[in-house]
């Protein structure tokens, strides 16, 4: 096998694979670093037991060279000193050459790199998924629904299902919802045309998975194209292929949680009540739950207190640009109300309380694609 | 006690002295920030057993008003919340009040925090410096000759002597050194009229008393004054005074390590030997001392290499502007040559060798202001 490649554009795919890599792996050559090499361009490749990633890079695209000499073969490279070598070669141009002793040499300029390489074909098989049954999504919006979702995931192994985002398809639209048990976040995306096969009736992805997904992607309106199986998920750009397993079991009903009624309601602006929950916070970070409370007063007034025996307390009233119904007064984690309203496009909000002991609803102020519901807590 | 005070000079203030402030002492009341009025403005204060730092914010300075309100006293503040609360308040200004229960009350648009206080009385009592055997030093020179040094203290605490920095007078040059045992940093500086009164024969400032006091000043050309006792070192400027305690007992004598002849002679550009450097580093963490190899060739050519039989090697040959003297083959940490490379102001350097076994000094090229020492390691 024999490159010449530009660096930083191998550097880029370097970066992106290695997500998926751990040193800390039970079979280990996924430590280390799959290139493959065809006359079309390299493919690179990082794996663990919950992700796969593969990036190419073409030999030339839209006029740009990538690569000034191809010849075929695949190797694998040490996934922590390959990266490191590459970002501080000296030239722009790379050649790295394997020898039939999997002895890898890297020259730039005048620097000189000799490591020892691992037989590509003790490493494992990627499973392709059957691409019959895709469907494709803007990456922006993509990136949108995991944003306003996966922090809601549970960090706790007690219920695997929970560290997952549910996603299904529900009346014409696609549906993201992530619950630890104490919170919950939703978001909902009408369906275009081309997305109304959703091929599974629903499917539970690992957290972790749409977090390293959504930092390799870029904001961009392009397509993505995504592959369901019956136990894994591919996501598929231009040069990117991204494979996670899916989490086994039935994702819990959670339309029950969601209150139907309310019979309180304030609409108020988010940055403004975002602030305020914020500084309450910084008093309520020694009780075990971030606890702070919210007191509905006359007119447009919202009071945000917390107390915290030992070291004070701190009130804080706010205008609020409206307030129906019954008079409130609400404990709840103020770390799950920074989360819901910090994911908040609208510059207002609406929050739907149904009592002090009833979960409560915050929304954007004009339309329902995103719903972020929390479980009050209990001091009084 | 009350003021009504800008915030973002409070703020400025309390990240000052708070870099004194270790939640980790052996004096509790120490754990706390000292809020300290008088007419003229407001007092900081953050201390631990090296360092006590006091910035002060008078009520005007240059046409500014940074105090709009103020009544003597004086409280201590927990050092955690208090600082996390001003930096989050909502308003540009926020009065501050204590009560006779020292309940301090804080205040910032809609925003109020009462915190419990502590006894100013409590407070242990900063030493003065007699400030009658004092210079002054331009903050920059000062910034610099730290900069040069200060990375070179030993870290561990078997002699404690060598964690600091030695200062000292000699033959009108200010001095600064710096050494692990392993290693040697030199700075130094012509007097001016006003620094020859240099009150005591040499001190040895803690290498983190250094680093603090550097990460505090502005990189300008005001003056710093220093005013030295016994055990202790006062820095300085405008509002602020930094005091550290001074190590005990005696520096060792330097200057003999210092080699006085050389055998080979190689003048570089500092960025490529740096880089070069650093690259070979790469191969040469998992030895224990990041040992790599340097190799005159023939005319200006040197190599750069290391080896690390698991993972690799690397080799790379650099083109120096010259070489004269004996051919040479000497190992050392790469580690070192890179701290000393990287504070190296000028583009070429000069690195005097008098032989693989005996130590090796590196300069910038047209002055003898900086000295770096290298002991080489022995390898074959």
């Amino acid at each position: 096998m024999k490159i010449v490649i530009n660096r930083d554009k191998l550097m880029e795919s370097i970066q992106h694979v290695t997500k998926a890599i751990s040193s800390k792996t039970a079979i280990p050559i996924l430590a280390g670093l799959k290139i493959q090499s065809t006359h079309n361009g390299i493919t690179l490749t990082g794996s663990n037991s919950d992700i796969t990633i593969e990036s190419f890079i073409p030999v030339e695209e839209e006029g740009i060279q990538y690569i000034d000499e191809i010849e075929q073969g695949e190797i694998i490279v040490h996934a922590k000193y390959f990266p490191e070598i590459i970002r501080k070669l000296p030239s722009p141009s790379v050649q790295i050459e394997v020898d039939e002793q999997l002895q890898i040499t890297i020259q730039s300029g005048h620097a000189e790199f000799h490591l020892n390489g691992q037989d590509a074909e003790e490493y494992p098989q990627i499973s392709q998924i059957n691409t019959e049954t895709n469907f494709e999504l803007p990456i922006n919006l993509l990136k949108n629904m995991i944003k306003q979702t996966v922090f809601a995931v549970s960090t706790s192994e007690t219920r695997p299902i929970l560290t997952g985002v549910n996603i299904k398809v529900e009346g014409e639209q696609l549906h993201f919802v992530a619950t630890d048990s104490h919170r919950l976040a939703a978001s909902k995306l009408p369906l275009q045309e081309s997305i109304a096969e959703f091929p599974f009736e629903q499917v539970v992805i690992p957290g972790k998975s749409l977090n390293e997904l959504s930092k390799i992607l870029d904001d961009t309106e392009d397509k993505i194209q995504i592959s369901i199986s019956e136990n894994q998920i591919a996501f598929q750009t231009n040069h990117l292929y991204f494979l996670s397993r899916l989490l086994d079991g039935k994702y819990p009903e959670t339309s029950r949680l969601i209150p139907e009624e309310s019979k309180t309601v304030i609409h108020a602006d988010t940055k403004t009540l975002l602030q305020a929950v914020d500084r309450a916070s910084l008093l309520a970070k020694d009780n075990h739950n971030n606890v702070i409370r919210l007191q509905t007063k006359d007119q447009q007034i919202v009071e945000i207190s917390s107390n915290s025996p030992e070291i004070g307390k701190v009130e804080e009233e706010i205008t609020v640009a409206s307030m129906d119904g019954e008079e409130l007064k609400i404990s709840f984690s103020s770390k799950y109300m920074i989360d819901a309203l910090k994911i908040m496009e609208t510059e207002q909000v609406k929050i739907e309380f149904t009592g002090a002991m009833r979960p409560f609803i915050i929304k954007p102020i004009d339309h329902d694609q995103i719903l972020q519901l929390i479980l009050p807590v209990r001091t009084f």
